[in-house]
């Protein structure tokens, strides 16, 4: 035998893009006396854990062993997301759903089944690691567009990107509360969106893990209310809404494509854990999930509207920043001279932690920005928190 | 808008192979009166429905909402599966285990990470869908081997295909109870096969669901244990062992490929849920597993006696099957003549049903073969099943 002598070669090797940085700034961040506005975790304290547990007791009381076996996607879960979705404007039925362990996945497999290695895809220039890492980790070609931070992405920018030659193979946005941004999406433009996909013929990939959480203002529908063609693929999860250890999602698809879906997905992992079906399903079934979010909501509100009050106490003519309408994320702008990657070391060592803007961009530009979370802290945390920060920034200024 | 103008075009598209005819096989055999012997799942009767139960009610009680967070991998659950790796005669430590949604993710991510489309990888020329999927499926080249239905896989052949130009990029072999062939490779072809991925460099991927489910002879180490240079990477899985709707599955590697496993895990589905990892840990830490593979393995034990001597009394002479030590599944050759494809409908006309051997051949071989599971049917089931199953084929004779 002869060790050693080979190396590892890697072949498709997703590329790394910021996500391991960012897992050492998470990292950083668990240090209790740390106030980290870092993560993108909803409120623990607010995490139904007694509702949950008596969901699953219930489900594995009634459904024994069929809870605990392989089994085809729950048809009642499907159902009610189907009614979800119709209720928010999106007429389908369950036929249209399709299970998957959380958003990601869904990102994941409809990248896959829309968009090659060098073929080019239109994203936002700021936007969610999770989207980077499908399109320009797995090699695609990317065109950035712009979003305002009143409106949301540029659809201008969308249509000249669609004209392009070559011409695009898939678009992903992000429709309510933008990761990181905290924008949304004006309703107009999201008919303009799914009107373009369709005139271009290019797959609109949505991707909406937060529209739940929306603590003022009027909601919009989904881009895919808007969609006749059927060029539009929406992507949901009950990660942000109910709990993250449910690793559930959905996507909307139509019929035709569910068995390429499923086909592909069975290939990544077989199945979606039956009894987490069915003990999300029961939650819901129950009619838990409207008073969470209502608790949830209320309370996201007050830390956010903490997080904006110290702002303006900090950064008062020094920064702007977006004004969430729900979610649980802030996009802050300083001073082009602010490094918020020269500024985290000293951030943390003053026990206050973020993520550095240009972690969302594939180009390392938004050097002077940086994303704050406002659902994992408590408001006096958010208060103590903005002080240091504050600090840290006036003394690099 | 100019709907209907424009058709979706599809990009990465994993081939379907047979897995769609599995389903609609698997679709028919739930008819309650139908006798089952074709899918594969453990017997739903010995699931530790009431310890899940107690120990995931344990987990939410004392946890609480920390096992319903994003949450990184748990250090008990990775220390508990490298400790019983090291008692198998894999010397690891938690370091070298990455926590899946299964063996299929396993199977994915390696194969993702060391094979690109058009390169050529090795797999058997009768084996699991996932494992044809993840090569074939995803567009690699595919040398096929031999697997002996007393010994595994030839190794002989293996090392011929290695040394064929252009070198092949991945190896996968199923070491124990090979679904569907129900055989094991010996001792000495593994640690010759390990031997083999070291000389040629070519990484070996080992896919070992089933080995916990032995209930005759001695265990054999897993071909992880001949790697001394690291080109064996194993992939096990608690579905079979424990119950499917873990869906939780770990990768053995080397610490320096770990990250880039992290990278690629995250950009598929992000984490496994960290409730079913306490909950899985939480029994496991009981001791529970223990006595419940016990009483599994001497039920699986009694149904493929059950399931042998139906067919020395249906087939003595007119066919031969593999001798499963373990496992869920026993291999049948029926004489040339009898085409199990076109069996089938009869088959489940007379409310039997298996599936043809065909639909694990990538050539659509071996139609003479058939895949009986033993483990979720009874011995009065089974017994009755091969009284249809013979009739059928000496009615075809």
């Amino acid at each position: 035998m002869t060790a050693n002598v080979h190396t590892l070669r890697l072949g498709e090797s997703v590329t790394d893009l910021k996500r391991s940085v960012m897992r050492d700034l998470l990292a950083l961040a668990v240090d209790p006396e740390v106030i980290s506005l870092a993560g993108g975790l909803p409120a623990s304290e607010l995490l139904p854990v007694g509702e949950i547990a008596l969901c699953l007791a219930a489900v594995l009381e009634r459904d024994g062993a069929r809870a605990l076996q392989y089994s085809p996607p729950l048809e009642p879960l499907r159902r009610w997301i189907a009614n979800h979705m119709a209720s928010r404007g999106v007429p389908c039925g369950p036929e249209d759903i399709f299970i998957t362990n959380g958003a990601q996945q869904g990102l994941a497999i409809l990248s896959r089944l829309f968009l090659d290695r060098g073929e080019t895809c239109v994203i936002e220039r700021v936007t969610f690691t999770g989207i980077q890492q499908v399109t320009a980790g797995r090699g695609a070609q990317v065109t950035a567009i712009s979003t305002d931070s009143a409106s949301g992405a540029d659809i201008d920018e969308l249509e000249a990107a669609l004209r392009r030659d070559p011409r695009p193979r898939l678009v992903v946005l992000v429709p309510d509360f933008h990761n990181p941004l905290g924008v949304s999406l004006t309703s107009q433009k999201r008919a303009r969106a799914a009107a373009l996909a369709a005139e271009y013929g290019v797959p609109l990939l949505e991707d909406d893990p937060y529209a739940a959480l929306r603590f003022r203002g009027d909601p919009s529908p989904p881009i895919k209310a808007f969609d006749e063609a059927g060029f539009v693929f929406y992507v949901g999860s009950f990660s942000k809404m109910l709990a993250p250890a449910t690793r559930l999602g959905w996507i909307v698809a139509t019929p035709e494509l569910i068995p390429k879906i499923t086909v592909m997905r069975e290939s990544l992992d077989l199945e979606t854990s039956t009894l987490t079906q069915r003990g999300v399903c029961e939650f819901l079934e129950r009619g838990l999930l409207t008073p969470h979010l209502v608790r949830l909501n209320a309370e996201n509100r007050l830390r956010c509207e903490a997080l904006q009050e110290a702002l303006l106490h900090e950064f008062d003519g020094l920064a702007s920043w977006t004004e969430p309408q729900g979610g649980i994320f802030l996009w802050l702008t300083l001073p082009e001279t602010v490094d918020t990657w020269e500024l985290f070391p000293e951030a943390v060592a003053q026990k206050v932690a973020y993520i550095p803007g240009s972690a969302f961009t594939l180009d390392g530009s938004h050097r002077n920005t940086m994303r704050l979370n406002f659902s994992n802290a408590r408001p006096e945390a958010i208060r103590l928190g903005l002080a240091r920060l504050g600090q840290v920034v006036r003394a690099q200024l």
